[in-house]
């Protein structure tokens, strides 16, 4: 049997591998006649020697040229998004549209295009001149990037062409990715077209390499490894946590976005007076891709009365009538079942859905719970259910809302819906706050799905959603400066200074 | 026996105490009278709390306030500034001038004053707006901070007044500060100050806490709970990693500057020219404090020849006149005796000194390692000796010099003396890459002692050096930074959004 080969330096080339496996069309339950290996250590090894070699004259490299391979990278990906949209799909069953040929992939390429905007502006990375003093510093390339993406996002989030590998690569530093072993045949063919990219821009081949597994030392070996600088990681707040450890232990950066349920309180003002409409809007955000979004709203808050019964039977008759999508795989269908369970064992009522179904399909689903059930196992209530699945809690007033808040973990965002007539305005000030520390991303009358590529974006927050609460993962500049460290020059000689700290002619 | 109080939600407090401790004046070895509290959990506990409810109110406090509280604080910081300098002297046989008084109190006022300049001008926090999606964001307070401070600095890195402190406030947090044990007395007079302050300007009581000690069992435990948003530490690498550990198991934000030997490449062209003078700047800098800076120059390398050994016989000379100075006490004298144990283990060998001295003092010392003894124990040989002692390495070539740069640690500083004529530029364009990732700060024809507080500094550096390659504990706004978190307002309503993110009126 011949394995799909790994891109090490530069060259397509045969894995040291200890193993193979096949990636699965999680529709049909088929696998895909495509083999790839498992990497040993000596492959890991050979990619980090050669990123390190890479990352040296990468430092060298003028912004003008990292932008015109992140620029050509995102044109060959435009010209063969058709191709692209439909193995994508078969690999994991997204809709090729609305999402990946008319989604997914133009907002992949945009990514690579304000990625190549910012590194040719330069501001990212904050040069700084004291020059009475003679220092100055900036942020400048922290080294090899391993960057590993998720399971839900085949473009956007890929390890070797989404939001990692472009704020990295536009900040200077080499890429190696790991796919994901869901999607490795849409890797594939992205790292083909990077490759492309950085022989055509004159970059150091090793610019961009991809593997697509590791055993799972090896894998933590390498997070821990010194010729690394460091990792981006976008995936389970199990496998986070084991590469943030074995990073953490050396000092090393790891920006990990791990789990998030992402609140959303609903005032009783909002829902008296626009409560259907929230239904809509409720179940269309929480069906979105069948809820396999990081920004998923997977707990929402109401008040107990009327209105909070009327939205939950509307929600419940949405949900029915809408059919349950195919999930990215049978691990994802598989956790989701298990996360429902974890929710109705600690005291959740299941009010639709709750049931596995054919073909990788669980029923759309939502569950019920009180104040003071959550209250009473506040962690269980919080597991991520990543899918088609919901808790709704009824508090009972604003203190009990607030002090559910109070025991929220961090969260990639908050969402909280109020009257337009001001009657919710005293409630919104009461917990808005408790909730503001908890969230990276505050939001009014909007749901959380949807994570616009802005520099004013904050995909990021508290821990466990993410590892740091000081940086976003989305978004240029800002994302950038997660793969960089701050270099100061002190009364170094003009002609050693890098170009964006010598003085200005003038 | 009556216990020193502690600074708790604004009361100067009994401690719950376990156990208490004295300081003793290191020069002559006699304890101070006053006993001072070993907290116990209640104390951290109580100080949480207090700081949790303080960090709420100083979210909504304007910036103009918390820059009146610490100019007000430099000022009465310059008003007891005698009776400061006289018993820090006390505590830490630190002279009074040229240091205490007029050269460290004058920078912990500077850094007070900088930091308030900074919190009024707003900018550290990078506010971003997006008009048209209507996403803004900026940098917010992340919560309570602990501030640890080292035996070093009484003043410019105390936990109650020094750079942590000063950015924690200045970025809007409370700060929960632990003396450090050798001057107990230096940082309650402090913390009085502060009180004071914080009294005169309305800012919440809590907004500075302070307790002396506690078990290391609860110091790890308060590092991790939930109430607190981020750690600040300068000290020990053991202390440091354990304090790192406990906080990342929890995704906690830890700032640690730990440990540092200060590379210094002096090329075979600027020894040749201008020999004797770097004999006099390198001995003046490496005994300055009697080498307790974090940023002391620990490790020397030469290219082998008769200006290098015309370079270790002038340094042994030097050495040998200056007299050694008291250190800050026994633990230090003690550690410094065990590091240069190590480095002789090693295959180092002693060219002056060596030995401990009567009164806490160390006899000064150098020790000289060639290039292959170095790369035969490289980690050994990287041991801090912190204190009057340094270590220089005579290397073969060029070839060896940046292998020997390859398997160094990261490190706060990195120094190239090079001739002024050009001689050496061949040689400084190949050792400067890969020192240049390995320190913070990169430094020409300059000792690394002696950190400027400029926005443009880097006092900071790759792991072990500090936790994190991409902050700065010293310059404003930088090091604020290090206490915020990111936070994203989208489609909040305009009268909701903080004032730095509110559309500009035309």
């Amino acid at each position: 049997m011949t394995l799909q080969p790994i891109l090490i330096g530069g060259q397509w080339r045969a894995a040291n591998a200890t193993s193979s496996f096949h990636a699965e069309n999680p529709a049909t339950g088929e696998k895909f006649s495509e083999a790839y290996p498992v990497s040993s250590w000596a492959d890991c090894d050979a990619a980090l020697n050669a990123a390190l070699a890479a990352a040296e004259i990468l430092r060298t490299v003028p912004p003008e040229q990292l932008a015109k391979f992140l620029t050509r990278y995102a044109e060959r990906i435009d010209a063969r998004k058709t191709e692209l949209a439909e193995i994508a799909h078969a690999e994991t069953a997204l809709p090729k549209a609305p999402r990946l040929a008319d989604v997914e992939i133009p907002r992949t390429t945009n990514q690579l295009r304000q990625a190549a905007a910012a590194a040719l502006d330069g501001s990212w990375a904050l040069p700084t001149i004291d020059a009475k003093l003679n220092i100055r510093s900036l942020l400048a390339p922290v080294g090899p990037v391993l960057a590993i993406g998720p399971n839900n996002f085949p473009f956007a989030f890929n390890g070797v062409a989404g939001g990692d590998f472009a704020a990295a690569i536009a900040a200077g530093n080499p890429v190696i990715a790991k796919a994901h072993p869901c999607h490795p045949r849409t890797s594939q063919l992205m790292a083909e077209e990077a490759l492309a990219a950085v022989t055509e821009t004159g970059l150091p081949p090793a610019t961009v390499q991809m593997i697509y597994r590791t055993s799972r030392e090896d894998g933590l070996r390498m997070a821990a490894d010194k010729r690394l600088g460091a990792i981006g990681f976008t995936g389970s707040r199990d496998a986070g946590m084991k590469l943030k450890a074995a990073a953490d232990a050396v000092g090393k950066p790891a920006y990990l976005e791990m789990s998030s349920i992402n609140p959303v309180l609903i005032l009783p003002g909002a829902l008296a007076e626009r409560g259907e409409k929230l239904v809509e809007e409720f179940g269309a955000s929480c069906l979105m891709a069948s809820g396999q979004f990081c920004t998923s709203p997977g707990l929402v808050i109401l008040f107990a009365g009327a209105d909070a019964e009327k939205f939950i039977a509307g929600v419940k008759a949405k949900l029915a009538a809408t059919a349950p999508a195919t999930l990215l795989s049978s691990g994802v269908a598989q956790s989701l079942a298990a996360g429902v369970k974890t929710v109705q064992a600690a005291g959740a009522e299941l009010v639709a859905g709750g049931l596995p179904l054919a073909g990788n399909r669980f029923a759309n689903t939502v569950l019920r719970a009180s104040g003071e059930q959550f209250l009473s196992s506040p962690e269980k209530l919080q597991t991520e259910m990543f899918g088609n699945a919901s808790l709704v809690v009824v508090v009972r007033d604003a203190a009990q809302a607030a002090e559910i808040l109070a025991h929220l973990e961090g969260n990639l965002t908050g969402s909280i819906y109020s009257a337009t007539n001001g009657a919710d305005e005293s409630l919104y000030e009461k917990i808005s706050p408790p909730l503001r520390q908890r969230v990276g991303r505050l939001l009014n009358d909007k749901m959380p799905t949807g994570v616009a590529v802005t520099a004013a974006m904050n995909h990021g927050g508290p821990f466990p959603a993410t590892g740091h609460p000081g940086f976003t993962a989305v978004g240029f500049p800002a994302s950038m400066r997660r793969f960089a460290m701050l270099q100061c020059y002190d009364n170094v000689r003009p002609h050693r200074l890098p170009p964006a700290l010598r003085d200005k002619k003038v």
